[in-house]
């Protein structure tokens, strides 16, 4: 459940409350020279110093310095035995979430954690909060490292803002949602190069429902698509079937791996609240549940477009998902 | 490899031209009345009969009528041990294929599948056949019935051919690319009714990525997305997140359940192979391989618009989807 | 629930009275050349031919001649893609079985499979039936066969039968308690020669444990042990730890695998029935259950020692379990 | 590779010189109240202070006292999210170890792990260290108060001590040992009251089937039985049948569940070592490897008999079965 891969296994853990986020990397090879540099530097992205500098907290950015390695790492060469780390949870400051404890928040995953579980870690947002991909983002640029040994680099990007495709742009657009107290969902592409041929399996795991999977787990991801994709729909079969995207039958084909996904926009904007405040719910609560809340929330910050940050989270899975067929190859 | 699921377990088995194809359906509990009629409809659907008729092989048609049920089943009523089936090919005529023994077609996956294996049945495309989703059906008809006894309907259509929404021109756009010896791709929306809030897990193993995993295992399926999907990328985030798509955190919400999928067109159509002949190769052949045979293959019968058949085997791996989540649950 | 293997993997189905009994072997690689003599072999000596020739049906014996293979297989050769295999259950007699219709067998699973399942296909014991085996031994020598190819080899024995360790009287004790209408329980040992070091991994996944695993997962079977095993517990540590068994830290050490296991005496005798007449049922009936037919069932031919025909089910589970550790490693 | 279970899953962590051991629980219901009193008093049994303290390091002590929960507990209760732990390696003293650094301890997993991964951390014996069950203890002391709530309670304890089988002498058997330098194997009898009929699956699954796996993948363990094991091969049928162990068929048949499983003497003690100067060494070293150091290391305290310690060990691996059946169930 909280564990992908099947001989490369990443186990994360963690509240964004609770006293540590981490997880666990099994399957890594003994010997590999861990570059904490480049998981530095990954962090750093999904934090996003480096990038549009939209939403940023103090939490965020010093977590990159602050990671507790636990075993399977000595002197910064692999063991091959489970890689443990921990982020602490430094500024948990749960009274902030006091006034959450018995509602929920409008389109975000409160409702149907209660639904579930029956019980539900208010402060937070527990393990739906972004904060989790911190450790994804840990665990997949060791698996980036173990791939780069190889040959094999991956590389995601935003192509994408809005209806805006000039990457120039992207900035302005979102400063301007920024300011309107909104939001805008955007579309990133990654790319994997250097790959060999014959990596996927032919019926059910296919490299490309594997990335599926492991894309579509992330956060505010609402989909995915490789070579022709959506847009190929409309292009006749000649043409369209160019756009292999590097995989012919789930396998790769040795050329470049090439996918979309697309992440929408954040939900809990300024504007989106005050609109709420004229509606009605849009949410169908539970019975006997929390009341709504949306007229009374406030929002501070807020990331007017999540897909700037999510994309070391996109390049963490696909590397996540590469490194387990390398290892079962 | 061959298997999807983790407690409602579906293997598969079977080349396009062996004695047959069939499957193993593990997790079925004990007791559901099983509806041949159902399974053998969903079978015809999937052999274009009620459809567009377009591409159909009395093969095909047969098939729905030759299930040959070897264990899991008493006197039509399961009894919670493996259904195993079986399916025979009975007019595999390997003599056609006698030409393709030292060659690939473009676009097919018989380049990757000697890269991967170094052998390669290369008779009918082994494993990588469109006929492998026959089993699939099979399951996941049997899956849908365990389904509807608990209220939970699947039902899925095609929304859009090449540029064309309007459903009531598909037929006509299809026969345009038939005639023109073309294909043309197409997107399928499959709406899930009926089921119970709570279903999937919040990091990993969310209902989006499980449905991703299983519809792009599917031959020919290029995409996926659900909720807002790809075209709520410039939709502000007040708009954009009042279409959850049934999910929330990767649960379900208890409203209905909707995602879109895309299919590429058919790629080995008369035009696209008298184009090739013209052109350079567009495939990367490994080393010391067959040559390229473009410039020698003939068509016959082809289907313009695989989206059409698929619309059943979208279903089928959606109820395989849903009912290992219920069976976990 | 019915496989065995995370990359070669074995799924096995059939009642003894369904149409069929068989199995989907899944992981092997192509290019293999499959020795169907030594397939049928097994299966003989799994039906008894070549051991003592207690107890052996004409049905059991003729199994080893009717194995239809479905898929995965041309020409003799492997194709790297799932083997479908079957075996008909040609004399089922589902009448014979209608007076077990609302009744339990003692010391059989009737019971726990009805308090399980709710329903229980009453023909034959189901899946519980030995005959499942058949199946295991098939997919068990192909895995071995595969093992054969890079030197690994495995090779099981009868060691004890009741009290008797001496191999030459093994017949006479086996053939004393046939006469008395008994049964008697049997000790083999299982060596396997020829594997790398290296094998096993040192947390969970020990090889002793996924032994032990697939060793109990065999009808009649109570006991597992390797090395110095119980035997061992009054020797003290100079000498006990000399007999590692071919394991050290739950990982190959490049010398012989060995290790033990002890299958119970066969329940169902003539003397046993006997003896329940005269007593109270010891098994305990779920409430509102079918009637304790002890005093009724008559016992026609019955199996001594049914170790006798578990040596090849065990060399089998061995060869399935070492070929999964090669396939990963 | 280090994580087991399916739906209720642990994972461990450390080397036993590394920053921490530890492991992440998955899979346990949200609103269980942790008694953090039963998780100290089996780590204490594990550390031997309530059983017969011999060879009781001040450090297994400690550890008791010295868990870091990290994740998954809210105010003593679970949230239904993974639950990480850790307990520190605070005397973690490398140059104790650096003697080891080229060199095979006899009898120990040194030399198959560097077989295994081409590098090892020779420091206190990495992974196969005896302190990482401290972790297996956590965990399973959590699923035992899981079960517990639902009437399931489980108890191990010492029934052989080498030849001796009368409890009260068992402190002055292992005493002997101890005094001589030497050591001696044990015997240990687990049964679990409390089981639902129906728990287990028929075919591999077979309840005992996993918990052989489970204890078998406990350091030093080298038998598993039960009902009548290896004791009943003497028996004729009608009496052995009476031992079903509380299963049939692989399923709880509702009544007590018992096993036994057998562990062998420590293997570092001052008389095997003395006896090995004299002796070629037994064990195989691979070529290239370090030297045989039988005859240069010293032993300070040792454990007489390691089954004592196991006790504890034994009821969390047993816990973390049943747990997982229960969660599947």
């Amino acid at each position: 459940m909280n564990s992908i891969g099947d001989t490369f296994v990443f186990t994360s853990f963690g509240e964004s409350h609770s006293a540590a986020i981490g997880g666990v990397l099994d399957g890594v090879p003994a010997g590999l020279h861990i570059n904490f540099d480049m998981i530095r530097a990954a962090l750093y992205r999904r934090a996003g110093r480096k990038s549009l500098n939209v939403g940023v907290s103090a939490r965020a950015l010093r977590e990159a310095d602050e990671i507790e390695w636990l075993s399977g790492v000595l002197d910064g060469v692999t063991l091959g035995t489970p890689i443990a780390f921990l982020i602490r949870n430094r500024d948990a400051r749960p009274e902030d979430y006091e006034a959450l404890k018995h509602s929920y928040r409008p389109a975000h995953a409160d409702s149907t954690y209660e639904a579930k579980y029956g019980i539900r870690d208010w402060r937070g947002g527990g393990r739906a909060s972004a904060r989790e991909t911190a450790a994804r983002v840990v665990a997949g640029s060791i698996a980036a490292q173990m791939l780069a040994e190889r040959g094999i680099t991956i590389k995601a990007h935003l192509v994408q803002v809005g209806g805006e495709t000039n990457a120039e742009r992207f900035n302005e657009v979102i400063r301007r949602y920024q300011t309107e107290g909104d939001s805008i969902g955007g579309i990133i592409r990654c790319e994997v190069t250097g790959l060999p041929a014959g990596l996927g399996e032919p019926i059910f795991d296919k490299m490309q429902a594997h990335l599926a999977y492991a894309i579509m787990s992330i956060n505010a991801c609402k989909g995915f698509d490789y070579g022709s994709g959506f847009a190929g729909v409309s292009a006749p079969g000649a043409v369209a079937n160019r756009q292999s995207g590097g995989l012919l039958g789930g396998i790769t084909d040795g050329t470049t791996l090439s996918f979309r996904c697309v992440f929408k926009p954040t939900p809990t904007t300024p504007k989106a609240l005050k609109q709420m405040q004229n509606e009605a719910s849009p949410l169908p609560l539970p019975k006997g549940s929390g009341e709504d809340i949306s007229g009374k929330l406030t929002v501070g910050r807020h990331d007017a477009c999540v897909a700037v940050r999510a994309v070391p989270v996109v390049e963490a899975m696909t590397a996540l998902v590469i490194a387990n067929f390398i290892s079962l190859a």
